[in-house]
């Protein structure tokens, strides 16, 4: 990257790739016409922050590289120092998945990382937790009324007795009954189930609710739970029993959850989720590389890094082959690819539809632009793993874990893969939040971080005014991880207690 | 419907048309072997509540005939007095669509009901509310986190001051972003949440909140909403501003709201929802059959009814399209079964997928058996209009509201049709409940209402056991729906404050 700054004005243009013919404003205001770049061009007209300018004259038709990769062809001819807006940008198509690069750019190993630890509660299986909550399972929608009253009164009559239990939460969802359960693609929901309910947060504390006429089976959620820790609403008399059965047994949990204390565990222990939301043209140049530099020092210290986002990476997808560490995952890869492709044919609908109007408004031309910022959340390493939707993680390392890029199926697929905390790039600014993981949000430009001051856990737009390094960022937020994983440092969401509902990814009918 | 009843120990056995060769056991222990039928067979073996017995010898192959209809042929030789339980139930194919026939039974007019009335919200559209409720719209599922918080504290902080305002909710929803917005499916969940808008239970105060990027444009929710009304989060200064504005927002509807009084109405004001869920062989039987009556009353009376349930009518189409007002109403009752044999098709499901475990339980053999039960909610007059999911109701009458049987999407797309009352009928039993809008639950047995008195809001049970008449307990019903409608009497599931979150029908992909 080559940050152009002049003395006066500083006006930052922001190059990813020496081959690049254009580059992205980083000042907050945009740069107006006349500003003359060292080295560069004099705007032509005003070109809004994240956007992009000409560096050279581009006639009708020519690639326009960034990232050193084709983003696109012009529709006309753009002169030197032009805003180089979406209009101008025509999308190319998707790369075949047939003869893509196989493990050709494989990274080597980097060093390991060592010393780092964080404090986390030690589970039954092995796991860690970078929470103690109790989580209440439900097998089917019907319940989720009774559940969501029993757990009101579980924290306001049960909780303030256990003070080492972090929270209790209702793990609701809009599956279980009046869906196609035997439908293929049902496979994916009902294994999201399964692994949420596994989440390391939970403490291998499960309970289940279930209404007793459902598709689901609640005693196929978890496999060989006691037979108390389901309780079946039909067999309860009347809704009183219900709540009173609900919070007897939470008690139980909530009593084996309160003896416990964080202790030192490895970094190893870690499955953290890298997602973006909101993305601008800087979340490839700042919030994402820092991310990525984050993933790269997990993975050195034995840690495990989940990326995903299958339309967010579907036209960087050769970039990926390459890195994969065998053919297996590079196979694995593109069967995700395909999996997606089938599934947007299939409702008409294909990749365009993946970037909205703010991802335009912030600079973004299209998917593949988006795309080629998108991977950078996956750092330098090699790949070396991938995971269908809502898969349990089964190995260490950098791994793709399959989902849409929607950010709320993404976290709550991500939460069944098992990652116990989420890292949340932004540059038009979300305040997402999950109740299961602490989520650390990171901006991409300093002026989402002025005003957003409660909200953004880590301003990334540092990098592109110059203040900070994306190693010096990628540092902070290493270490910012290990905090909240102890629970030393709380993130803004948790602070406020903002929290999106579980989405489950369900491509199979409903009934 | 013929119920038999012997002296002593008072068995059961409820035939439903005199084609029938079999018959359903109405006791709640179920019957046991050796049991006696006057005028009927001996049972071979114990026969549970809500389950068939075979009133003469089944050849194999032989067609098994419920309601004077075919829901089957008998997998082997079935005994007289056998249990016929679901393995012995051959499913018939679905009938085809092509040769339906088209209102050749056509039900006369029935006598007007004159002399009704109920106390509603009057509304500046000239619609009425049974509640008035301010509703906080969202145009994307990325603020449900701030709204949520926020509408807390308007219920802590304001609402007290503003005791004519029946309540405060947040019409969070998982769509708006991270979907294929422009694939052609996607018109129902987006007509679903435009329309959610405007139920009737709102009062016509509309404040939209959205994020600032997403793909579903907040200013689209509502037309010709003021400018003040769409408050943007991006926009604001943090999440503390976020929450003051919002709340600044609200207290200027709650005031309009505030200076509304209940007021009489007629009943031709009321746009009255009828589902069913977790039924039974008994649904049929009691609670549909008294539900379809009060349809018939409110019709009569000037109202309008929505049934719907698309895999519940399916199988029992052509009595729908027999009486169909007119032809244009028979096509697009057969268009909706079209389309949604197409969609499921498509995820490579069929109409069996319906049936739940507990509706077989229940002694539901399949979906002909369920869907002859469910249509019984309609009652008997006229089908006056077809709507397709999520489309507001334009004419008064008997209307079947095209929708997923899964009772969250049904509740949610009746709610956007404009209902203002819900009708739940449920033999297995369910704890359902919405937020917009009041639901009386309907038992179909005495068991079910014994077990669950502070749920069950009218037990139609009564009718398998002889102690009251279809006919009597649907004037019961009538009754209530105008008590609750004007707020003299309150469901049990408002009482708890038992409320399902809403759940769009989204059958385009998501990205």
């Amino acid at each position: 990257m080559s940050v152009d700054q002049a003395a006066g004005k500083l006006p930052i243009l922001i190059r990813m790739s020496p081959a690049d013919n254009v580059a992205v404003v980083g000042n907050s205001g945009g740069l107006g016409a006349g500003t003359a770049i060292p080295d560069g061009p004099t705007l032509l007209e005003h070109v809004p922050e994240g956007h992009k300018v000409a560096l050279r004259d581009l006639p009708k038709g020519a690639e326009i590289l960034r990232y050193g990769e084709v983003i696109g062809y012009a529709s006309r001819s753009i002169p030197r120092g032009s805003w180089v807006e979406e209009s101008l940008v025509e999308l190319p198509g998707a790369p075949g998945l047939d003869e893509l690069p196989c493990c050709d750019k494989v990274p080597p190993r980097m060093p390991p990382l060592e010393g780092y630890t964080f404090l986390g509660y030690r589970n039954p299986d092995g796991s860690a937790g970078t929470k103690n909550l109790l989580g209440i399972n439900t097998s089917v929608q019907c319940v989720a009324g009774v559940v969501d009253q029993a757990v009101k009164r579980i924290k306001e009559e049960l909780l303030p007795r256990y003070p080492n239990v972090d929270g209790v939460i209702a793990l609701n969802h809009n599956y279980g009954c009046g869906v196609a359960i035997n439908a293929p693609d049902a496979a994916v929901p009902i294994r999201t189930l399964r692994n949420l309910a596994r989440n390391p947060n939970l403490g291998g504390e499960t309970m289940v609710i279930g209404l007793g006429c459902e598709k689901f089976p609640p005693e196929s959620l978890a496999e060989g739970i006691a037979a108390a820790d389901i309780l079946t609403l039909q067999d309860r008399h009347g809704y009183a029993d219900m709540v009173r059965a609900i919070m007897e047994r939470a008690e139980t949990h909530l009593k084996r959850l309160n003896d416990r204390h964080r202790v030192p565990c490895p970094v190893s222990d870690l499955v953290i989720g890298m997602q973006c939301g909101g993305s601008d043209a800087l979340s490839g140049v700042t919030a994402n590389p820092a991310v990525g530099f984050a993933s790269d020092l997990i993975v050195r210290a034995g840690g495990t890094v989940l990326f995903s986002e299958v339309t967010e990476v579907r036209d960087a997808i050769g970039r990926l082959t390459s890195r994969a560490a065998n053919p297996d995952v590079a196979r694995s890869l593109i069967r995700e690819m395909k999996w997606y492709d089938d599934y947007l044919e299939n409702g008409q609908a294909d990749r365009s539809a993946n970037t909205s109007p703010g991802n335009k408004k912030g600079g973004l031309a299209n998917i593949v632009e988006k795309a080629l910022g998108s991977i950078a959340k996956s750092g330098s390493g090699a790949i070396d793993g991938v995971l269908s939707p809502g898969e349990k993680v089964d190995r260490k390392g950098l791994i793709f874990a399959a989902t849409p890029a929607s950010d709320f199926i993404c976290g709550t697929l991500q939460m069944a893969s098992g990652i116990q905390l989420q890292v949340f790039t932004t540059g038009r600014g979300t305040p997402y939040g999950l109740e299961m993981i602490p989520v650390i949000k990171v901006g991409t430009r300093n002026s989402l971080a002025e005003q957003w001051p409660d909200l953004i856990d880590v301003n990334a737009g540092r990098i592109a005014s110059g203040d900070a390094t994306i190693e010096e960022i990628g540092w902070e937020l290493f270490k910012l991880i290990l905090d909240v994983a102890s629970g030393r440092k709380e993130t803004w969401a948790e602070k406020w207690g903002l929290y999106n509902d579980l989405c489950l990814f369900n491509p199979a009918p409903v009934t």
